[in-house]
């Protein structure tokens, strides 16, 4: 990879520069909206729509014009306007492929095509920076060497295949797969891509906000940048909000390094919190970050802790408003409100953003606090939907054992009466 | 519902008509295109795509290019580009919206709103018709009353009801919800808008074709109408081909009513063949409408028969080229692929087009054939998603069933190697 040292700065100019390097090679994912969504996140309690008899809404749209929410009452429920950033649409299924594109077209920049062909890049991942890796790879030529480990899903090991003859199998701790990496460094001379923990990687990631919020001044104000009259001030148009996923922290931290300098736009992070996924949210308590986490959430994509780089990004207050994370349930109901209502379908680590904004009680008390505040009566809010690589098989099983447990729980006081699981308090 | 006898004729010119009046209620919907799913209906047996460990595509995009299919190799196996509509993601979702929004707006034309208001609308329907009836209703102040069967799901009640208060409950069998439907025209005077069988609801969905038509040539040429060069003819420019799926007919009828003067898109229309379901097909054969068709088809929109007026076109070979029918499991390998390459959600009613495209051996012969007389090396053909209203609790369970009784039937021998079902033949 890139010295670092020599590394663009973590900088929205930077995040511009890469999304020119990378434009001509990924997807301009969608950015949508849902009417549906918007008036389930705007009403007192989400939860209720995932009811087999859901109450109407208050909102139905009419001759084209969507009514206002006003009738909906309360002062204590948070308004929203949705936008969401289509990641699971990208090449790969994943916004993985924006950092890895950008990766290696910053390697051919510096050390000539010719070099980085005849040395390659290696990797150790099994999941969607494999593949995104070895896709970006592959475009250009560069042998790619992903090393995964042999108990690693059939599907997965196929989908890296689709772009690399180079598959090399190792034990599934972290010791023995970068014994492995190691390996091939020393014989092939490759060049090492990490999956989140480096300023390409992170400014590639980071085209993603850059994209949406150019996307939303378009389809919102008719116009790229600027300001406009709100409240007597003169305000640059954009997102109140974004709320992007929290795993290593490549998407976060690139998204939140794009907005640094939209005052307006607040940036928050969403975890899982099931056995301690929650490791951003807890090292912020904490003042530190926190080095090891062993969780199996279904957010998959979310087990890893906060890398070096991305730490120092997230835990600035200036840069990240806030983490808020949400439980395995309130992951599964947001993932199921997207198929049923949008259509659309994301992975589970790709719903942790809605989640929170529908279920969180924090984000949605802080949301009315501000709101009240600012005398802002809505809030444009985009979410990012970070990948859809999940299989019917998968869904299945997640959700017929939900059938089977769900009475059973529900009777032990395990799941409440809203949905949400209650979990032990595993922090610390 | 509006008198056949003073209704526009069914023309391209009036689908024109149609659109005009309904284009400010319903949504444009997306038409997409999917590189994987091209290069999966473009190889020899697509159903290896659908196995655990896939083999690699030949024609992997690089530079953002995609490169040729010539390498794929033989002559025998068609070659398409894929443009799908996706009506999954209209209102209420799925294309019924807008035969109801032109029905409606018809009536008021014909018998002024005040008329309309006074005396409502009536239809029976536990589907998407009664949805798509209601909200039309309820946009312009009109009763709709929707007779529903007491058996019907909870989740299509509380659907219906969303948009009108005036759900009406009957016995399930015809006879019974006629009678139903019969007395509410006695009580209140009310107009009865039936599902697909009556011009206005037919040049309401033809619409959907007229849509996808300018958005492929947008997309395709960059330009809307016209004629291009080709093999030193001026050719009009459209797609090659279109296919829908055939229920009541209203969307196929409408379709091939669309491009009923456009010699060179040739329309198909496609079936579940799973217990007679594929009445249509049957029909021809037959050289007579086949009234009465009863299957528990997993498809099912397209449960019912052919209706009398959607027959006159549908039976016309100048409009529709030909039928096409899968089976349960074809229809289901469509829906996992398009969920797990596309991240869409489509009802198993709405795949049945795709699934003609991938897996239906005459169909696919037939585009070699066309492929070879005509020179042309690939066709671009339109495939209508007609609707996503299905649960995440009903694909589990289609799929978790499909877990415990496939090992069962390969064995058996019900299904082949290629994942085909082998129905009894239910002709006749």
């Amino acid at each position: 990879m890139a010295d670092p040292s020599s590394c663009p700065l973590l900088t929205p100019a930077s995040v511009r520069a890469a999304y020119e390097k990378i434009k001509p090679y990924i997807h301009k994912t969608p950015l949508i909206t849902s009417t549906a969504l918007d008036a389930i996140a705007s009403s007192p309690d989400p939860s209720v729509y995932l009811s087999e008899n859901p109450p109407p809404f208050h909102n139905v749209p009419t001759n084209g014009v969507e009514q206002g929410n006003d009738s909906q009452g309360s002062d204590d429920v948070p308004k929203f306007k949705l936008w969401f950033k289509c990641e699971n649409f990208q090449k790969i299924g994943a916004f993985k492929a924006r950092g890895a594109f950008h990766a290696v077209t910053r390697l051919i920049e510096e050390l000539g095509v010719e070099e980085v062909r005849r040395r390659g890049v290696v990797t150790h991942s099994s999941g969607n920076h494999a593949q995104a890796l070895s896709l970006a790879a592959h475009t250009f030529s560069i042998p790619a060497y992903i090393v995964m480990p042999t108990i690693s899903t059939p599907s997965k090991i196929a989908g890296t295949r689709l772009y690399t003859n180079n598959v090399i199998f190792s034990g599934s701790t972290s010791q023995e797969r970068e014994a492995v990496v190691a390996d091939v460094i020393k014989e092939k001379n490759a060049i090492l891509v990490p999956p989140y923990d480096h300023p390409d990687i992170i400014l590639g990631q980071g085209t993603a906000g850059l994209e949406m919020e150019t996307q939303f001044q378009e389809a919102r104000y008719g116009q790229t940048g600027g300001r406009v009259q709100w409240k007597g001030e003169r305000k640059e148009i954009g997102f109140d909000a974004v709320i992007a996923p929290l795993g290593g922290g490549g998407l976060l931290g690139g998204t939140a390094t794009f907005f640094s300098n939209k005052y307006s736009t607040l940036v928050f992070g969403a975890e899982p919190s099931f056995q301690g996924g929650d490791d951003g949210r807890r090292g912020l308590l904490e003042g530190k970050r926190i080095e090891h986490v062993k969780t199996l959430t279904i957010a998959d994509g979310l087990r890893t802790p906060v890398g070096v780089t991305n730490w120092s990004i997230i835990s600035d207050k200036t840069k990240v408003e806030g983490l808020y994370a949400v439980t395995e349930e309130q992951i599964k109901m947001a993932l199921r409100l997207v198929f049923e209502r949008m259509k659309v379908v994301v992975e589970p680590s790709g719903c942790v953003g809605l989640a929170v904004v529908l279920f969180n009680k924090d984000f949605r008390d802080m949301v009315v606090r501000k709101q009240k505040e600012t005398g802002k009566k809505e809030w444009d809010i985009g979410v990012v939907f970070s990948g859809g690589n999940t299989t019917m098989k998968a869904l299945s099983q997640l959700f017929a054992e939900e059938k089977k447990t769900e009475a059973r729980e529900r009777e032990q006081g395990k799941i409440g009466l809203d949905g949400t699981r209650k979990v032990e308090d595993v922090a610390g």
